[in-house]
């Protein structure tokens, strides 16, 4: 039996950026694709042969996509908040992930990627150690993702990089796909960015869109970049003028483009953001972690209204410390209002688009993001009859509570690659007090 | 049979301001108090007569504190997001007060309680039209509160406000109290104040703690009050000096004192903070509301080092738009550490002493926001055995998933003078469905 959707009302960006009310709707799934979506007066002619999920409760939405995330993070959830970027990374965080093992990654991802799902997000960009790992974890519950292969100066090599992504690439069924995870201009050598470009040039050669690799960078997310950038300016003999940015280095030795996912971005001037427009970088904003470790906060007005490929992400659950894309959705709706004393800057269908759509092009990945027919079927449903989603007025209504008061729990049923995944809250297949007791127990370990 | 709690960990400050965490709690109740608190081990004798509620898995907390509210105000969640205060107030919400009878109130009302409960909130502090309605609903479910008996220059009278006074204040076995609504000093003359003022400080006279009246206020919420505050100097022939801030003008009348809540307090200079405290004015802070709005944020980081009775709020589900005040302690947390790239700025233990023992102090009512012996028993009970609430290694570690991580949604069980209100997710007597439609088919009258 192939899945139809019924709700009552669905929202979605297309990828023209039109935004669709479809009331009464009824969405049919022919394997992992939406064949089409309509209401149900008009397409209940077509419903034979398809199981009906949802009801008359349902907001249909397209999952949501995480565009930066480290999911095995999980494991250290709330160990050490309240504290600088700096004691918190190197006090707290790299002395466990030393310790860390295969199979912690692959328990700490698994939880991750339950807790995704159960806040209704189908995609989302991993960055971690052992990505084998985390790809392990994707598959067996049927998400979709993307784990990176690590190039870190002095400590991963591009040859081991390369081994992940003839592993990974493009597997289970196409839902896992790998991103070379050039960390950060401050941890890789220009000299290992550019080796590792040449690679990903002629690994892109006579590829579709789909098979294309992509580098998962972190862009000017702390202070301290912005001077360890002009420090290695000079280690690497290039003559760079003394206030080069980091995102004009990146675009000096070649790799500011569109193979290029540019988490955080947070220290950019008005030429580095028109530079990333008009090289067509993918940017993942991360609002919440950035205000969370007290990191300055990125251009997000700016950047929504200046650049095109742009979706969001919540960054590690370490420091957010869910990855429950709602609360970022909600943090960066009401964030630079409360900054700017100017409640119309970002409207509730901007975050609702780089929730979505946004996500799809800021990972390069067709047909997520939205629900026309055609594109795959990723597919979250929010139960709308509940005391804070009233009342339900009109269309704008409820575009308006999925900004300010909708939450991950909402979530009632998720589809990925056209299967049902999570059912009214279960997700098959999965003893989650058993995926919390086993990372319990590794964290434990860990801080032994 | 009278009612205890058992859980993983239990977490309240007590009324010396000590932070206290219990593991493998168990709490006694008798009647309306508890009357112990402590390990399992050591209370267990006690237990014979006893309802047991919760188990292992869950955070037992005090019920929280909404300082400040409108809780009606379900009925126009979401309507006109992301505008100008002005035009949200003027255009949108006012034509639709204009509208409302009693019954619409009792409605809303019942909803927002609903919804607070369903949150894990205990308490709530609203002002509103109709507060005989609003206490109507209140009771019904057994809810604790405060109602608004509205004193609004040209609108309201003190004679009805009194007759509010005599009818609500400190009934429905004593949950129930009524404050002196003054709206604020740019909608009620100083001669309203002080005439108000006067009653309340006869009322006062020979009043134990809990039946004493206290007055309710927005202070300094918005900039156009700080322009309106000084044609009132004006107006009413006073000769202050042109630049008198609404909270002197408040001192220079007599009335910033313990009987006074003020909600918001967004402008104030050092001068007005001092004040504030040392005339034991009680606080609500409501940044979440703020930051929507496009208010100006109140300086919440020296309101929490210099101010005593500091509690927070939701402000109204129109302009927030939840009753969840997780949301709020979310917010709060981590708003203040993006704007000043300070991440230690406000801790996890601050934010929970907030939304708890600083309720209490905020509304005057002792007894509530904490967990020690002979309290209120008002409790509420979170399961933590969730994915986005793992690990849970030690004390700090539940504090900060309280500060980053939780939400209404994860509250299972719900006591308000030590009666059971919610078990497992449910309200007693209860059809919340029911209650969703007649809020939506009221909202629909009101817009046509």
């Amino acid at each position: 039996m192939e899945l139809a959707l019924r709700g009552r009302i669905s929202i979605f960006f297309d990828n023209s950026d039109k935004l669709h009310f479809v009331k009464d709707p009824l969405i049919l799934i022919e394997e992992n694709r939406i064949t089409d979506i309509d209401s149900y007066s008009k397409l209940k002619k077509d419903i034979v042969g398809h199981d009906i999920i949802g009801d008359k409760n349902q907001l249909l939405i397209p999952g949501l996509v995480n565009c930066h995330t480290h999911l095995a993070m999980t494991l250290f959830r709330g160990l050490a908040d309240d504290l600088p970027l700096d004691v918190w990374l190197k006090e707290h965080i790299w002395p466990l992930e030393d310790k860390l093992k295969a199979e912690d990654v692959f328990r700490g991802c698994k939880l991750g990627v339950i807790e995704s799902i159960l806040a209704g997000v189908t995609t989302a960009n991993s960055m971690y150690w052992y990505p084998s790992s985390e790809a392990k974890a994707m598959e067996e519950i049927g998400f979709r993702g993307l784990v990176a292969a690590p190039v870190i100066t002095g400590i991963t090599k591009l040859e081991d990089a390369i081994e992940i992504v003839n592993k990974h690439h493009n597997t289970a069924e196409e839902k896992i796909r790998v991103t070379l995870s050039l960390h950060s201009p401050y941890t890789v050598t220009i000299t290992d960015f550019e080796q590792s470009y040449n690679y990903l040039k002629e690994y892109n050669k006579n590829c579709d869109e789909k098979s294309k690799l992509l580098i998962h960078t972190h862009l000017t997310e702390s202070e301290n970049e912005m001077r360890e950038s002009k420090q290695l300016n000079t280690k690497y003999g290039l003559e760079f003028p003394a206030v080069r940015t980091p995102t004009e280095l990146l675009n000096h030795i070649g790799v500011l483009n569109d193979n290029l996912i540019a988490a955080h971005c947070i220290h950019l001037n008005e030429n580095d953001i028109k530079l990333i427009d008009s090289k067509n970088v993918r940017v993942s904003l991360n609002p919440l972690s950035n205000a969370k470790l007290g990191n300055y906060m990125p251009p997000i007005p700016e950047m929504i209204s200046k650049v095109k490929n742009v979706g969001i992400g919540t960054d590690g659950p370490a420091s957010n410390n869910t990855l429950d894309l709602f609360d970022t959705v909600r943090f960066l709706a009401l964030y630079y209002k409360g900054y700017l004393h100017e409640p119309t800057i970002i409207k509730a269908k901007e975050v609702f688009k780089l929730a979505t759509i946004g996500g799809s092009r800021a990972l390069n990945w067709e047909g997520i993001g939205t629900l026309e027919a055609e594109s795959l079927a990723d597919i979250t449903t929010v139960n709308l009859k509940q005391p804070h989603l009233t009342p339900k007025i009109n269309d704008d209504n409820v575009l308006n509570h999925f900004a300010y008061s909708m939450k991950g729990k909402d979530v009632e049923n998720v589809i990925i690659d056209g299967k049902l995944i999570m059912e009214k809250g279960k997700i098959s297949n999965v003893d989650i007090e058993k995926e919390i007791d086993l990372v319990e127990e590794i964290t434990h370990r860990l801080l032994q």
